[in-house]
């Protein structure tokens, strides 16, 4: 058993989002500082952090020089250019691994390593090009999604086939980067398992919250959600079995359909994760202390949920509810310090709290 | 009713202590940056700031840089020497305002203060000499406390005075300084509002906690406190009375002793206070966002509590207790990332929560 790292220690956050952001406010909690390194000018996360590195992953000298700032190295998104992570990884360890970002990176790799676990996943197949894509159509019938196999988030990267004879146009808009195409799932809920492993294999999970997208964009986090004891078992169970699987060492977000047939596994995510706000509200320990205990080699938080908590999230104009936002007795309001709102851009959360009612 | 400061403004806050720190956390969450001043090196705040000034309140080029990067100024402490203050108030807002400072700063100023509002105070007179003090010993009669008028915190600058004839020894610990003689008033508990008024004279509290102090520290406060109802509502109203009489705009804490007679004021901090800690993880918005809204003219919040919450102080040694907090399912650690731990020194908080009693 190794120690943890020392109180004092400087963790080193790749990207300065709101999820480095809220990294860094947890990693103080603990008595940590943290270095943002993030290409962006003003990021969010610069706001609250000791360090800020202004510089391009592809720039080895700031590259190198923030490792040798930091203990450790952990990240808020997983599209670190791979040469980025091969060279800070020379210096010092990155949580979480390399086989998390492998398989969360690549919808495809990620679908077949879900099989491989046994997990239930929507209907794929791999389409690089119209062939491809039509004998994937016969597979999963329409409507289906197309989806780039990398770099996509909040819906981007993404286009709806309602019938076979819209495949051409929807490869149009992959721009010719290799795809995945995905069969529509019958889902009563749509919820997510925020689940952490611990440097010594320990590992444990928030309650599963109940999620609504719009427009590919998730709005609001319901806790508790409404599944039976056994699904919600499940469910963990399932987040469990993957972070197993894969040696993972951090928080990981996995998102799930509620079918008739079971709990289907829609993606993964190797960092904290929108649907786990919640948590800064609801427990203890939220989902950013607890990937930077998991990370640093602390005892992990056990999830424990002391009230009832509505995430909602701040899209582009939703900035207009802070008003009245702010008047709300039952409600938390985290902005990210974004310097400018944009139509689609997350701009806060605001967490709407309740005495636990179970 | 003018605009609240605009979100992305810079908050200057003096002092960059635990306070302060949590201070800079909680601007964030609304959305604004802040700049640090604080004289010694490495301030906790400076952790979790936007910008850290290092410098001496005597310097004035520094001073005056630092006003010029800051849309308003607030301060951690109330020790703040009046130079500086006339230097930074010739550039930008400060608020709390200098009349809350004028009073807290001096025991005895705080006490007539009161005296004239009407509230009840210990026996108090005031001690230059060792002629006053055996005047002010047949007034207040022994045990009796000498303290300094300015600049005490945590049981510093106090002699207790057992019987008469330790008066010329008491004398002699206060080094000189100009000092005021209280008297003990037998309580059956300590509790302390944290009261809030608005730039536009709204005035919020939060639910009164109950104290226990040791050797003049602050160990722990507990919400709900026990308190008859009439009592809380009795506490409540006389930190607005206060409030308003100083025209007060910010966050304030006021400590209370219960006795059979009713609420004695035993003294008040024109400023975020360590018996209000527990607020992070019992109230939708916490003391620091609270004071935060106040000064920059935003909505305050209400004060409800959604938890019951024990707050314990971590001082010194207690850090050795920090590994058992860790595991602890009920616990939210704050630590202060201070580089050492001494004796005395205030190192962080662990607020234990529970569901909502009552």
């Amino acid at each position: 058993m190794t120690d943890p790292l020392p109180f004092g220690s400087t963790i080193g956050i790749l990207g300065g989002g709101q999820l480095g952001r809220m990294l860094s406010v947890a990693a103080s909690r603990l008595g940590y500082r943290t270095h943002i390194f993030e290409p962006g000018a003003n990021p969010p996360a610069g706001h609250v952090a000791d360090q800020v590195t202004t510089a391009a992953y592809e720039d080895r000298a700031a590259l190198e020089a923030f490792a040798a700032s930091v203990d450790i190295i952990t990240y808020e998104f997983e599209n670190i250019p791979t040469q980025a992570l091969d060279i800070l990884e020379a210096h010092r360890p990155i949580h979480p691994n390399r086989e998390a970002l492998r398989v969360s990176q690549d919808r495809l790799v990620e679908k077949r390593f879900l099989q491989d676990l046994g997990l239930a996943t929507a209907p794929f197949a791999a389409v690089d090009t119209l062939s491809d894509l039509e004998d994937a159509i016969a597979t999963t019938g329409t409507p289906a999604i197309l989806k780039t196999r990398r770099f996509g988030y909040d819906g981007k990267g993404q286009a709806r086939i309602k019938s076979a004879n819209k495949a051409e146009s929807a490869l149009a808009d992959m721009a010719g980067a290799p795809a995945i195409l995905e069969g529509f799932v019958e889902f009563s809920r749509e919820v997510s398992v925020i689940a952490a492993r611990g440097l010594h294999g320990d590992v444990a999970c928030f309650d599963p919250g109940e999620n609504v997208h719009h427009e590919g964009i998730l709005r609001t986090t319901t806790v508790p959600a409404h599944l039976t004891a056994s699904q919600r078992m499940g469910a963990v169970l399932l987040a469990a079995q993957i972070l197993s699987a894969l040696e993972y060492v951090g928080v990981m977000g996995v998102e799930l359909f509620v079918t008739d047939g079971g709990l289907i596994v829609n993606e993964i995510a190797p960092r904290v994760h929108n649907s786990g706000h919640w948590t800064q509200n609801g427990c203890a320990v939220d989902q950013f202390e607890q990937h930077i205990r998991a990370i640093t080699g602390l005892p992990l938080g056990d999830g424990q949920r002391h009230a009832d908590v509505v995430m909602e999230n701040l899209i582009g104009d939703d900035m207009d509810k802070v008003p009245t936002l702010l008047r709300s007795a039952e409600t938390a309001l985290h902005l990210y310090g974004k310097a400018e709102t944009k139509p689609g851009r997350k701009m806060g959360h605001a967490n709407h709290i309740r005495p636990k009612s179970s």
